[in-house]
Order: C-alpha cells, then structure tokens, then sequence
C-alpha cells in the first residue's frame, strides 16, 4: 500500500500544505482513481474555512476529479481498471433505502460525500464507490471535464427534474462556475434565456454562453421591468437578494429553483408564493442515472467548462483566485505531484 | 331594478349593518343569484378588517354562496335560470390570458373577486359571471354546500395541482374551516393521512373526520418524531409556525404547500428545501375545471362541510363566535330578509 499524496487545510482557514493519509484497505464496491485533475468549486473554500460546520480536519478538498481508475474491489461490475472517469461530490450511496429505491441516488439515506469525513481529489489518487464514478463518454474533452462533475450536474439536474420545456423562458442567476455551464445547457434546451449578474464585464461572455438577454441582478428596476414573464429561475448564487423580487419575475406556475448553500432564511412573502400558484424548488447535485444524461447532453451539444488551469502544487494561489472574484469561469488543479 | 338588500361593513372593522345598492345593468356574461346561504370564511373578516389592503367600503363580503339563478345574461350558456348553484372566491376572468388559456382560469390576469372591488353574497341577491357560478350535482347537500365554493376547494385543488397519490403519506396543519374537509378529502383519496392541531379536543373529530394520526402542532418534539416521513404537507393556517421544523416532517422529495394567507415572511433555510429535494408551493382557491372535479368527488364520497348556521340577520354574532376560535367547522349564513 502506497500512501495518497495531497493538499489538505490542516484547520479551518489555513492554507493547505502538503499531506499524506493512507486510505486502507480498499472496499469491495470502491474503486481508487489516479488523479488527473480536480475542479475547484465554491463548496471546497466552504468546507475549508468550515462555514456548514461539516469539515473534520486536515480536510483533503477537492470533488471534480478526472482520472484513470487503478484499482477496482472485487464487486465492481460498472467500471473497469484503465478507463479514464469523473467522480463528483456524491461518493456513496446505499442502494437499499427508499430514495435510492426510487433512483435517487443523490437523496440516499446515509449517502457519502466525497470531502465530508473521508478525503477527496486534491491528492494523487482518490477513492469512491463506482456508482459515482462515470467513464467519460466519446466526444467529452478530459482537460475541463472535471467541473461538469458537481457544478454541471448541480444546473443541468434541476432541468430534469422540475421539467423544464424547451418553451419556457428561464432565468439563471449568478455567471460564474453553475451558471455559466446553465446558460449552455439551456441554450441548447431550446429556452428563451436571461442570465443575471451584477458583473457588467460578464453580459458579453453570457450572451456568448448561450443568453438571449442580460439583466442587472441588483438592479430593482431592472427585475421590474420583467415581472410576471419567466417560468423558471435557477438560482446559483449563495448569497442574499431581494428574493421576494425576484419571485415577482416568475409568471403564473413559474418556479424558483435554488442549487446554492444561501447562507441566510429565504425571506419569502407566503402570498407571492401562493396566489400565483409558484413553486420554490431545490435540488443537490444529481442522481447517478441523470449525471450519465448530462454527460451524452454534453457530448451531443459541444457544452464544457471554460477553465482556467493552475498545477496542484500552487492550490493556494487559485483559492485566492476564486475567492478573488476573478475566476472565468472555473478553476481546474491539474494533478503535478514529482 | 330592484336594489339588493345586504349586510356590510361601513368602514373597516365596523360592525355589519344593513345596507342597500343597486346593482345596475346585469352584464352579458353574468347572472343573478337569490342567496339562500352564505359561509363565513376567515377571509371574509379579513376584508372587513381590510388586514390585507383591498378593501373597499361600504364592504359587502361572503363568498361561499348557494343559491338559485333567477337572471341570466344575453351570452350565458352554461347556466340555466333556476339551477340551484354555488359561488366562490373568484368571480370574473377574461378567458384570453395565457393562464385562462391553459385552463388556470383562476390565475387569470385581470381576476374578478368576488368581494374585492365588488359586493358579495352576505345579501339577498348577487352575481357573477357565469364561469363562476356552478350547479350542484345530484348527491350535494345544498344547506351545507357554501363552504365547497371557497375552503373546499381551497383545499381539493392542491391535490390536483400537486398530483397527490394515494400511496402519499399527507398531513394537515390546522383543523378548522379548511382542514376539516382536507382530512375528509384525503381520506378519501386513499392517502394515510396526519392532522397537525393545537387544539387537543379536536383529536377525536378530526380521526373521526378521516386522519389516521393526529400530532400537537406546536410540539417540537411531536414534529421531530415524525421527522423525514411525510410527502406532502398542506398548510391551511394563516399564522406563523416553526416552519423549518415543519420542512424537517417531509421526506425527500416532499411538498410544503400553501393555502392560507400567512402575513409573515416564510423565514425558511435553504439547505432545507434543496437538500433534500423538497418543494414550496402553494394556490389560490382552484379553476372553474377542478371545482367541477371537486362536486363529483364530493358527491361520490359523501363528503360535506361540518356546518354551524347562524340567520344572516346574525352576522356579527357569527363573526364573533368565529373570532373567538368557536366554529365547529364552517359557519353558514342563511339569508333571512323579511
């Protein structure tokens, strides 16, 4: 057994530092990935600096992994050693309680994830129950396919499952590591697109990204102008707005569909909600079934992340990045360990 | 033109007195309906209050009328002179909206209440467009049917709106005017059904009324027992629970759906809608269409408001006996002009 080699915040905040863990015996439903590279998603900088209360430390981030499997227990059927993967921020599931029953995966009774109380892909190798781990289908391109794997299902599941029609005009609120992969989807969706942001210099990129039109998120008078005209709303910001605002955007039937961990009480006016009959939905990451859905979406349609890429060794330098606001759109580690 | 005789509120919170207008030219697509009774819904004092701003005084509230038609206008098809007919909450839509189009004639956009901007059915006569006005099937009780036209179906077109199944596991928050025929319509939905109240010797009638279980419903540790088992959950009270602890009774994919005007913000965590895949919804009262569904299903099931009736001459003794959390469940106003 070699010991896993990565980059973990030994405590809350701390920049991360070299470390290494020895993973175990490997389960009989697990594989071991050798990573490639590793998407740095919103929801490591939270885990880090511990802001859910979830983070056991030292914390190996890091769950938007692309590699090659090395090492498969003995029950796995559904991936094979050599096939190059993507793992995101699901890594268990129990396939026996009732929303697994239901193929919902993602909604497991006891499910893992990938950086809660086990250590995830800023390492060289990582581990996961092969149910999470999906073989890169032709026509995916491997370099920036890691954040379709927890910011691309994240946005491309709420369209599955709230049903989102190629007819319906929507909204995505926030162009950055989901909603730039969003506007894409629903570009090719067929929708009617808005994409709101309050970062004037992202209108031309959304437009690019598949947005038939920009609006001002902070904007009130902006929002006003719009009211009653959108059908459904992908909030994925974590952050708070004038969220009652925002569901007068909504026409009749319209939802509000929430992926982002918004920190503070939704706020909302119960009569906005009811008396045009809305909806305010929410939904984490996605099934196994639908991230296999995405991934075809994705090849079909030419969609990927637009990425900028750091080597692992210099992690620090891109949180600093993300956390910057200067990320366009996502930030990929690319595994450099000697 | 005989003027109609009626109870209203000379200004907001005044006690009812009698009052007389005349109602002018009867409109194409409208009939006149002699009042035989009228429910008193919490709506109703809520306009008398004007509690939510729409009221305009002299008020002449009541929207859960049974009656007969005894005029009808040039363009009215669908109902005859001397049907004997029910009256609710709306009473005008301009069928050519998007909503009316899609059959939500109910979210139409230029709405017609029927005691906002207008004088309802605490009267001899009133009227409405004939949309609105809906004969009593065969097997309908008609001294009993007024609270169908508003708390009935309040409560009937969740189940529709949300495709309640009969193997949901459903609970009701709040007993009363709505709750109680919530429990009689979900129990005839096949449904098991739980009935939140804070009101411990509705225990008895509400098992009696159709739930299988019935939880205190401002008991923390009665709410957290039940944790994570109900799909559906249907808030018919108008004040401010726990709301979050109330999220918590819902399994994965479960629905927090609105029916009553809560005046607060809905205050709810985020993390505790997405999640788990959980839904907020709500509606208004219910279509022309799901009111139809809504007789015949009473009809077949036997199910009725539980009523109390006062003579209209009565109105503000009612009023009070409803203030003072005394209706066991709907009071009935019958009309009683000399």
């Amino acid at each position: 057994m070699t010991a896993i080699r990565a980059y973990a915040a030994p405590s809350a905040g701390a920049p991360l530092e070299p470390f290494e863990y020895d993973p175990g015996p490997l389960g009989a439903d697990q594989v071991e990935i050798r990573v490639e590279s590793s998407g740095l998603c919103h929801s490591d900088v939270s885990m880090i600096n511990d802001e859910w209360g979830l983070a056991q430390f030292p914390l190996v981030a890091g769950h938007e992994v692309v590699g090659t499997v090395v090492e498969a227990g003995a029950n796995v059927t559904d991936v094979r050693v050599g096939q190059r993967v993507g793992l995101g921020w699901f890594s268990h599931a129990c396939h026996h309680c009732d929303p697994c029953l239901s193929g919902d995966h993602n909604l497991c009774r006891s499910r893992g994830h990938t950086i809660v109380g086990r250590h995830g892909g800023f390492a060289d190798r990582v581990r996961a129950q092969s149910t999470w781990v999906f073989p890169l289908p032709d026509g995916i391109d491997a370099i920036s396919a890691g954040p379709l794997f927890c910011g691309g299902i994240t946005v491309f599941n709420p369209l599955i499952q709230s049903g989102v029609k190629p007819t319906d005009r929507v909204g995505v609120v926030g162009i950055g590591g989901l909603g730039h992969l969003a506007l894409q989807f629903l570009r090719a969706w067929g929708c009617e697109v808005t994409a709101f942001t309050s970062t004037g210099a992202k209108a031309d990129e959304a437009r690019r990204l598949g947005a038939h039109h920009v609006v001002d998120s902070r904007d009130p008078e902006a929002l006003d102008a719009i009211a009653g005209t959108l059908d459904f709303l992908l909030v994925t910001v974590n952050v708070s707005l004038d969220w009652n605002r925002y569901l007068d955007t909504l026409a009749p039937r319209g939802t509000f569909h929430i992926v982002g961990a918004i920190p503070e009480p939704l706020d909302m006016e119960a009569f906005k909600v009811f008396f045009e009959q809305r909806r305010v939905t929410g939904s984490p990451v996605g099934s196994p079934h639908t991230t296999k859905l995405m991934l075809d979406f994705c090849a079909r349609h030419g969609i990927k992340p637009q990425t900028e890429v750091f080597p692992m060794s210099r992690l620090n330098d891109a949180i600093a990045h993300l956390e910057a606001g200067k990320a366009r759109y996502r930030v990929v580690l690319e595994a450099d360990f000697a």
